[in-house]
């Protein structure tokens, strides 16, 4: 179940105070690219002080890979960020959302991925934060889906590079969003082979793994509602804090966010098809079975009591009324006779009533 | 599950990247309508190139058959469309929209039709533009259901040729619209015949063939539902795009589409029922096998038991008490009528139960 | 599936072309009841042409019995008609709806009636026109839930003849709403016999009764919510058709609309609620046949097998370990005696565990 | 079915023509309380005639119990109510509902009480007018839960003998909705008894309550979403009627009504989870049941076998082929033996795989 | 049921009347802590007279522990509480609430802990009332979740010494709402141990353990759906009572109460799901059972109808036709060799069909 709680700060505990909850474990990596139109520079750096001051027209963007409680304290106390933004980054597990603050503006995502080996999906938190000419975005730890991103900017493709700070957000929030695309692709990949098999030969193993689907789906479907929400909140364009040519964007991410949790919705929905699949396709065999060997017994069962009749011990000796049928010259094939047509006449009413 | 998802960029590339994303093949058939009250021409074009420029009192309908990456491009550049809106164009399996632009107004749907042989539904998007005296509308593939309007507009029947390219996309989007009636009377004419023949004789076929009519609501539902959405917000008349006395003919495809949806949900709520239905009638068949055939064994057993028990073999020569039945004159008769008694009993006990 | 569908003109055939959609069949009926507080007449005319115009003062109510194409291509060029409302009068199965055009007001219904014989419920449309000192009603067939309202016009009772023509129009609807009661009430008896049976003796009509109650449930559903949606927005009392002392009669019809509502609400809880106890009578029964059945067989088995051990034919004159019990005094007794026992331990042990 | 119909007019009959509706019976009593900070009157009178005039500074309450059309036409003509109102009064089983008229308001409530002794939920009618200085209640029969309000006007306690007529019609209110806690509480003790015995010894009597209290609970829920709507509606605090010191206490009639909502819906969940917790008690003892029966006739068949093969006569004299086993010493000693393992081996499998 | 009834005053008594339901017991337990930035004192008092008068600058935390209606009789009288506002401290079971009146604040909120020995969920009702720079808390008993916070005040961790008595009511509502995630965290892991146990091995107690965790849940959502509610309207941060920066930390108790009931739900639909699992996995185990066991059956009934048939005493000697077999030199090899035989043909004719 963990998956579905949240980390959470002691109760009662000093409000914003984040910077013991930080896992303890390697220093973050700070990564940095600066760029405007003409110019464009990556590199690390080892603390947030070398962070160079950002400069009009230049596009700056830290990468904070790891939860470090150093590193946050001082993003604090350089950027004026409020304590519980930072408790919010630190306790992993947040619902998507964007929270105006004064001077910025913070954004919470979920990045998706799908785990080839174990065939489900998780999710890591990614905190975004938009500042005057600078973007800062804080992982869990290094790797994430923006390599695309960090491609564009520096081979300029698109008009990413001629853009402000802003538009450097959208395309971070646009590929996380995205990303949910081919998720979704594996996940219903997955119920399609599921499907197959269960129509085929279902077993108990196809349960556990609907059961596993269906939490991935509740998982995602528990990241996707806020993150629509979120998205169609910054696509009506309100936001001062986005370019009115950036919002059609926004508008795009909005739709994106949408059309994600249409298809979670149909996949919920076959999927809960699935177990009355798997549900009739068991008890289609589990008749199957009893029918026949139902059927097989009942037949059996008179031509047993006839055969046992005719293994009583009456003596034919005494009186000519005890069993005289042992004693005539066609007894036993008489006895057989009989018996044939009871089979018989017990097949031809079971076919006729289609119970064969 | 391929038809629940929708075709999508790369996630992170360039938004408004449509070019390369359009599939290779044949290239697109243009073909071009261009009306006014007293003049029709109708022909197809090569290329883009040769579109003639729009000229006051006329209509221009553009119809481009096929995804071609060139003619995208061309389109884009010679009428400012914004990329987002080709990238859309080329993602096919778009949720139904209408999304308005300085100068023109986006249209996404879907035709949906019903494959007689494979009896399932189909769907197929198609993009509309509406420009100044233009409509440029983009199928996957040919073949469409816009043949009456062609017919509507070469006969002049109707206030088509009368009237603006307002109308032309109005009368484009009821087409669409109004071709679910058909499909869902289709579909209806299935859950019929299905129904019917689960009544009679229940079988496997038929779990997987009210599984793929749900799938088929399903997928109609998911287009139908934006479709309600996106018409009655254009039925409420708020674009300017429309001339006024076109809104009650727009008020009146929202209010099929609402019919559509209406449909669609009583075909749920009936397939619903036909799963309990089936189900039902299985357990009845099952139940009524066992029962008669329980019943038999039943009546049986007990006797079998008599036969077994004077087939025993204790010695009568050893003592009188030694199943001195064996040597009784009517010994066998006596047995007879024991076993008879007991037959008849159960069959009464259970006729009065109302068990046979 | 037919009463879920609504009629459709043709895809893409030109919008209002209802001449062609009305059904050929005899001519119409054309009834006329024209009132003022003093004065009252009923006659039919035989064509529209001896429609006498309205006059002030004066209410004519037209009524159309039958789809007659010729008639209602005269109430469109008369009265100024918009095409799109002769077609959905002519394309039976609308929801109920209320549109207002200038100059006239047009009202969609449900006739919905008890059809005794066949038990279920039949819906017939009517449309109702209202205009400056005339009320046009447009049925499908003669026949209809008006009598009442004629005649409280030409006996004069309440106030009727005394107020204007959108009284009338509101004593029509009213009419028709209120015929739900009685329809109601046929279906909640018709729930309660079947209740009654279901609980005695299921059986597998049941499931079908049932199953045709959830169908009239569904269809009255389908009728009642627009009503109740169209009633309301009467009764907000923004339509500047209806004088202001009818508003409170119009709230009194939304009322009884929201109450109908309510009792199909609670008609579909205890309905789906009746399968449930359908399902548990059913598998009731059938638990306590197979309870009893194999109960008996388990019971015989053991016995039978005694039986059947001594029936072996080992030769005790071999040896003295050969079932020397066939040689003993009393080996039949005993042999009874165990059997005793074995079966009365068993009786004891399943009704100890209460399986008996 | 009936509790969930509601008394109507004939369809089509005048509006508002209550009095030919009100059942025949005994006259309805009446009775007034007349009340002032000093003063205290309470009397019976036998006609509305005698009904003195609200005085200033003087609250009336008339209580009318018993629908007698006389009184009820006497009403309408002495203070002008609405002939709809009336209709309603008239027509038991309308919906929770206040109506704002000029010059009075119109409140429609149920009594909700538990009948003790059938174990089920009774509503009764009752319908309050508040005038100037005056309050009407009209109830279907007499006896209701008013008496405590009666008491504190008598004896003066709380503030209802300092304050207006609104106050009254609050207290009036809240007493019926008050009222509903108890009943709740008898609704609650009867499910947790059924809980109990289900889990105990679950039978067909059960599922037969669980029926009854569902229906209790869809009756009680009926009547009090409307309350719920309409009490806040009240605590709005929009409805002139009622003094600004009046609304906290409507306020807090709101807060009790959602309360009872809250207790509704819970008691709901829990009921329908009872009807798993019954299926799954009586498939669990089915099973049961099944399981060590079939074990048995399991463990016996084999042994009955093995029994029928020793009882089989081929002849041991003709060949030394013909059933040796017979003739040897230990022939019987070892066809025992034999069984005894064969039943040993399946009771060892049966054990090792939990099925004993 | 009793957990989901709130107590209730005697339907009709006089509302606001409290004092005398408050239960009898010790008297309350008087806490009071006062500070100031600088200054910081705490102490019992043994009647409300000895409550220092508020001063400015200094905020006085009241903790009553214990529903004493001596001492809420003094609170009402001395702090000009409203009866009505005492009535719902005394009549346990509130909802939680915001309630704003003239010159106070009144909260209710439930504190939820997690039983650990009867592994379930327990709520105690705290009641807050906000005046100028007092807070008063009154609890069911003594023992809470506050003491985080006294502990933050004592040693003046985070800001809460230097600001008013907003934030201290802002910092119990914190702490009672952050108490929820341990009690969630318990949760999961109880449900995350059913699951396991379910899949291993099904019992009957595992359906009771689901039954409660569902009620534990119910009862949760219920008390967390109006949590959520009111935060988020504190949080809009309309309430004059709240100075602007204490609005961030509102918002941060809204959002999670929204977490909190993001994993109830998850958590009711795994719940949901494990149900399903159980049946299955029950039914699984069943029809195993079932399945062996008549097979069993199955091959043997026919083995034994053959050696009942060659049990028959047909004399031999009477005829050639009677039973020539049983004089067979290879009689008996012969009759084993067809039993091998049928065996076998059964047992490749269930393993092919998957039967085995």
């Amino acid at each position: 179940m963990g998956r579905f709680m949240k980390r959470y700060s002691a109760p009662g505990s000093v409000p914003g105070s984040f910077a013991e909850r930080a896992p303890e474990g390697p220093c973050a990596a700070l990564e940095v690219i600066l760029y405007s139109p003409e110019a464009y520079r990556r590199f690390e750096i080892p603390s947030l002080d070398k962070l160079p001051d950002p400069k009009p027209g230049t596009v700056t963007w830290l990468n904070v890979a790891g939860l470090d409680g150093a590193v946050l304290e001082q993003l604090t106390s350089r950027f004026g960020i409020h304590p519980l933004v930072m408790e919010d980054v630190v306790n992993l597990g947040q619902r998507p959302k964007v929270e105006a603050y004064d001077g910025y503006l913070f954004v919470v995502l979920d990045l998706v991925t799908w785990n080839e080996e174990a065939l489900h999906v998780e999710r890591e938190q990614v905190s975004l934060l938009l500042l005057e000419g600078l973007v800062i975005s804080i992982q869990e730890r290094p790797g994430d889906v923006f390599d695309p991103v960090r491609e564009r900017i520096s081979s300029a493709r698109g008009r990413i590079r001629t853009v402000g700070a802003d538009y450097l957000l959208y395309a971070l929030i646009d590929a996380a969003v995205d990303h949910l695309f081919p998720v979704l692709e594996s996940v219903g990949d997955q119920i399609e082979d599921l499907e197959d098999e269960l129509v085929e030969e279902p077993s108990r193993e196809h349960v556990a793994t609907l059961h596993a689907i269906k939490r991935d789906l509740l998982s995602l479907r528990r990241s996707t509602w806020p993150l629509r929400e979120m998205t169609s909140r910054l696509a009506r364009g309100e936001n001062a804090a986005f370019a009115a040519d950036t919002v059609p964007y926004l508008r795009d991410v909005a739709d994106h966010a949408v059309q994600v949790l249409d298809v979670l919705e149909s996949f919920r929905d076959v999927v809960s098809g699935l177990m009355d699949l798997y549900l009739s396709s068991v008890s289609n065999r589990m008749n199957e079975v009893m029918k026949v060997l139902t059927i097989i017994a009942t037949i059996f069962i008179p031509l047993g009591f006839i055969a046992g009749l005719y293994g009583m011990n009456f003596n034919p000796a005494v009186s000519p009324y005890n069993m005289p049928e042992l004693g005539w010259r066609y007894g036993y094939p008489f006895a057989l006779a009989v018996m044939a047509t009871v089979a018989g006449v017990m097949v031809f009413y079971f076919s006729r009533r289609k119970w064969l």
